[in-house]
């Protein structure tokens, strides 16, 4: 069979560095000819963020930042970055705090500079998201990616080793998820395959021994990485299940995606076999199923959607708000009964396993 | 040791599809607007070139194509464009040809859709070049990049087998020198990587049945990789050694590059032990040299600068030529003796040979 596929590159810096984020956020800001930089951070960010941008011309700093994006918290940022009459955005912090300056930028067509702390990989994407009395409304346009990212491993040295591994395991999702997703192709699956390796690489170091310097530099590039994958490749299997969960019963983000990936994982390398062999190469496996579990066995990761609020019998219904959204490509057939298997080995945490090729 | 590294993404939109190219190229004429196309391409695509462009607004066909853009034939072309008021390029050919689009859009600030022909890649670049009075110009400008990139592995069939050979081994150099030229990084090594191995595994299917689909679908893909890495990494020793033997000695491009890669892999390879063990990965093979020699001797790579006309006695004075341009962070050291004794043993054909790590 021939091969076709679309693939859209996103022009974007990236610069890269321990230690260098002040001096690479100034020659950032200089390139761009920024003389009124807004400043988005979040309180627990403000420290990082003031000694990163110490350098810059900073007519504001705003910190009113929430999780999803909330709209009135858009607006007021909105409303703030055209008071301030800034000419460039500066977010320092992780996947909210990106996405503040998204909403920013979408409205005001403001570039943005983005200084990211976790591995939430939102930097590397043209997708923003709204939230509206608990709706979550996302689109994609090219105003929302920053120009450049600014990545300093020494600005994540101090985040937990349990956040750094839920964060970590989200970006490993993507790259697994983007193997099948609507749009991969051989480009986004090299980088998707590369970011993997990455930041299982890292992760496993940081477990080991929280400061390694090594690790979180594998960990953050492998993230980027792991961003461009998923922006390029889409939402597969496992992020339309997610994405569902997390809607419905208001489970926590990247436990749900550590939890649910395994199983997404036994149920499709069948079906792509050279996938999945590619899938173990990167996480140093001779099967990927079994690699991701030790993976995940090393970083002590979330287990069982049982623990995280989900009750046995929202399956069926979970079951049936899921099949509408099963990518008619997946590389296997899902119907009810493969999501409810899929669903209750989650939910109980049974052990996912290698499955032969059909 | 931390890593600290630039990269720059040139976004760019790329179509792929056996058999597409008129459709793929419609539909990106019509998302940019396009309603006066000026079409170049070299008397031997012309009639590819008039098949795949036959449903767009053409105004022009120019064909006056020359290797290196002569700068008359640049300006000659200039004019035309201004004179047809085009406002969109399409070039449909090998690296002359890209080269000459690009030539024009660099003065006109046009789009480009390119439809390459051939393994050359400079479709993924936004290098451009020029030559005037034998000497050639070389910048950079993201306005030459194109747009839009059609790849359709059907109009490569044609491409005879030592052709698509020694094209393709060029975008192999793309790939191997990308892993340690100035700005190598770990996001263009794992395009350069990825690259290699689809090259790599496209030219021996080609050359064992040269109309085979999956063998020219991977080369055609391998050679977008090896572009996008190699504009990304910049020149390493390789090229710059080829740069100087192809000005001085008038040697032929494909062919020097051929020759040359086997021995700049057995110098550099045992500086970089893990680059190596990655580019013996990508051959399929234990060692990196033995990889790079199998593939060439499957492909009845070319073999000897003294092949292509370079005299022995030349050797003493291309070291002379070639050492102020070996890049100072080169992995291993690279003097005069180095030189002479790799000259030496392109120029006679002496098999290269795996080197232990110093």
């Amino acid at each position: 069979m021939s091969l076709s596929f679309e693939n859209v590159t996103l022009g974007q810096r990236v610069l890269f560095g321990y230690g260098r984020a002040a001096r690479n956020l100034s020659a950032e800001a200089e390139r761009l000819g920024a003389r009124r930089v807004m400043v988005i951070a979040a309180p627990p960010e403000a420290e990082i963020a003031e000694r990163v941008t110490a350098d810059l011309p900073v007519v504001l700093r705003h910190s009113d930042v929430r999780p999803h994006v909330p709209v009135e918290k858009a607006e007021a940022a909105r409303a703030a970055a055209a008071e301030c009459r800034a000419d460039l955005l500066v977010c320092v912090g992780g996947g909210s705090t990106t996405g503040l300056a998204k909403a920013v930028a979408l409205t005001t067509r403001l570039p943005i500079v983005a200084v990211p702390t976790t591995y939430a990989g939102s930097e590397a994407t043209n997708v923003w998201g709204l939230t509206e009395a608990s709706r979550k409304t996302t689109g994609v346009d090219d105003a929302v990616l920053p120009a450049a990212v600014v990545y300093d491993s020494e600005l994540t040295m101090s985040l937990p080793v349990d956040l750094s591994v839920a964060s970590g395991l989200n970006a490993v999702a993507h790259c697994v998820d983007s193997m099948w997703a609507p749009r991969t192709n051989p480009i986004n699956q090299a980088f998707a395959m590369e970011g993997l390796r990455a930041v299982a690489d890292g992760l496993r170091r940081i477990a080991r021994k929280p400061d390694d310097v090594d690790g979180r530099d594998a960990a953050l590039h492998g993230c980027y990485l792991s961003g461009v994958a998923f922006t390029s490749a889409g939402s597969g299997l496992h992020h339309k299940i997610c994405h569902v969960l997390g809607g419905a019963y208001d489970l926590p983000h990247a436990q749900t995606h550590a939890t649910v990936l395994p199983y997404v994982l036994e149920l499709n390398a069948p079906g792509v076999p050279d996938t999945a062999h590619r899938i173990a190469g990167a996480l140093g496996s001779a099967t990927p199923v079994a690699g991701l579990n030790d993976l995940r066995w090393e970083l002590e990761a979330p287990r069982a959607l049982a623990d995280y609020g989900m009750r046995r019998e929202d399956i069926p219904e979970a079951v049936q708000l899921i099949l509408p959204y099963v990518p008619p490509d997946n590389p296997v057939q899902v119907g009810a009964e493969e999501l409810t298997d899929l669903l209750t080995r989650a939910w109980a945490g049974e052990p996912a396993q290698d499955r032969k090729a059909a």
